[in-house]
């Protein structure tokens, strides 16, 4: 390569690190923005966050086609690679938290459309907030290429997995006492359900992390094995 | 390219297209097992399931890893390039209906634990063979290269939809009669939505067929244009 074409290969996969950021961005956004509008009752915020989602959906494929077309062009090896590919799933990744933020914006809708009869009382806010903590942190830990704190990702998400338990058990006493709230009661464990899989899709991002920086694929290996990955040199 | 060297990298293309499809096998195979064993209360045969995941995991990471080293290795460009891009985005489709077959095994298992007493008589059969049916269809589709079947299979994935909404009126009207019902119903209710996701799933699967084989991306861009891009030239 000459140095001309090194350096406008650099500068490619620079911008493809930055929407990548950008695009994380913008779901933190959609994911806080359903939350504080389901909590407010702002249902016209709902309604944009519903409606900005094709954005997203256009990001995640001018990025997969870009991530393509430096394949194509610049044949990547090694790191350069390996950053691509972690693009191209990472992206597929944001995409979907994309889709859990529309979904909790829609049921969010249909929640204050009931006039919010026969609703349980169940607190969504400390599940969702762990979920975008770990969001950030593994959009974090992708920007600085840090593999300790992408196994940290990996740990909180099982903090999220117990939050989820504890809403299903408290919509179960809910719907016991009063049955009429299982309409309702169904559309939060969605809604439970949906910043569940926040948090493993931002786990997924940590865990492409480590293969960025380390070089080992961490998925499916178990918390003490990401860890141990994330130390080594 | 040399002779011999083009000769190896098709067949190394053929070895991924193989395992695959291999892999599609093998969840299928998962979520009818699963299925199976929920009817029949075979609880042996349900922590085959569950046990048997792993085995899909692995085979996940060894064919990231295959398609990286042949991207490392063999530079492939347009349609070789653009396969290689579809089986890289449709293993994950494929290991997460995996996951999902392990779900439904896992829920099936507290199911038939809990004695079947206060469980909503709910029917997910249907809705399962449904997703079964896309699923072994986009893996035809994707064999045979035929975008006009994958088209097809995007269209099915409605009727999965359809399934899962009446699952859960179904489900409502059974808590509403007996709210005891609620712990079982929750659950029944999780592998409503596991089976749906399999239906997503194959449509993502069915979307990168007609990416390999027109080379046009139509993903989010609704049934009608991925119909009218199954027939271009």
């Amino acid at each position: 390569m000459t140095d001309h074409t090194s350096k406008q290969f650099e500068s490619e996969l620079e911008s493809i690190r930055t929407r990548v950021l950008q695009m994380g961005g913008m779901v933190e956004l959609q994911i806080a923005k359903a939350m504080e509008a389901l909590g407010n009752g702002n249902v016209a915020a709902l309604d944009e966050v519903v409606d900005h989602d094709h954005h997203i959906n256009l990001l995640e494929l001018d990025l997969d086609d870009a991530c393509i077309h430096i394949i194509a062009k610049r044949q990547p090896a090694a790191n350069d690679l390996r950053l691509v590919m972690s693009v191209i799933k990472a992206i597929t990744d944001l995409e979907r938290i994309g889709d859990e933020a529309k979904k909790i914006a829609k049921m969010g809708k249909r929640l204050h459309a009931s006039d919010a009869v026969f609703v349980p009382r169940v607190e969504l806010r400390h599940a969702a907030s762990l979920a975008v903590d770990m969001l950030r942190k593994a959009l974090d830990a992708f920007a600085r290429l840090d593999s300790t704190a992408a196994a940290e990702v990996v740990r909180q998400d099982k903090e999220v997995d117990a939050e989820f338990k504890g809403i299903i058990r408290q919509l179960i006493t809910f719907v016991m006492e009063d049955p009429r709230t299982i309409s309702r009661g169904i559309d939060i464990l969605f809604m439970a359900k949906a910043i569940e899989r926040i948090g493993d899709h931002a786990k997924n991002i940590a865990e492409y992390v480590v293969f960025m920086d380390k070089g080992t694929d961490v998925r499916h290996t178990g918390l003490a094995n990401i860890e141990r990955a994330a130390k080594a040199d």
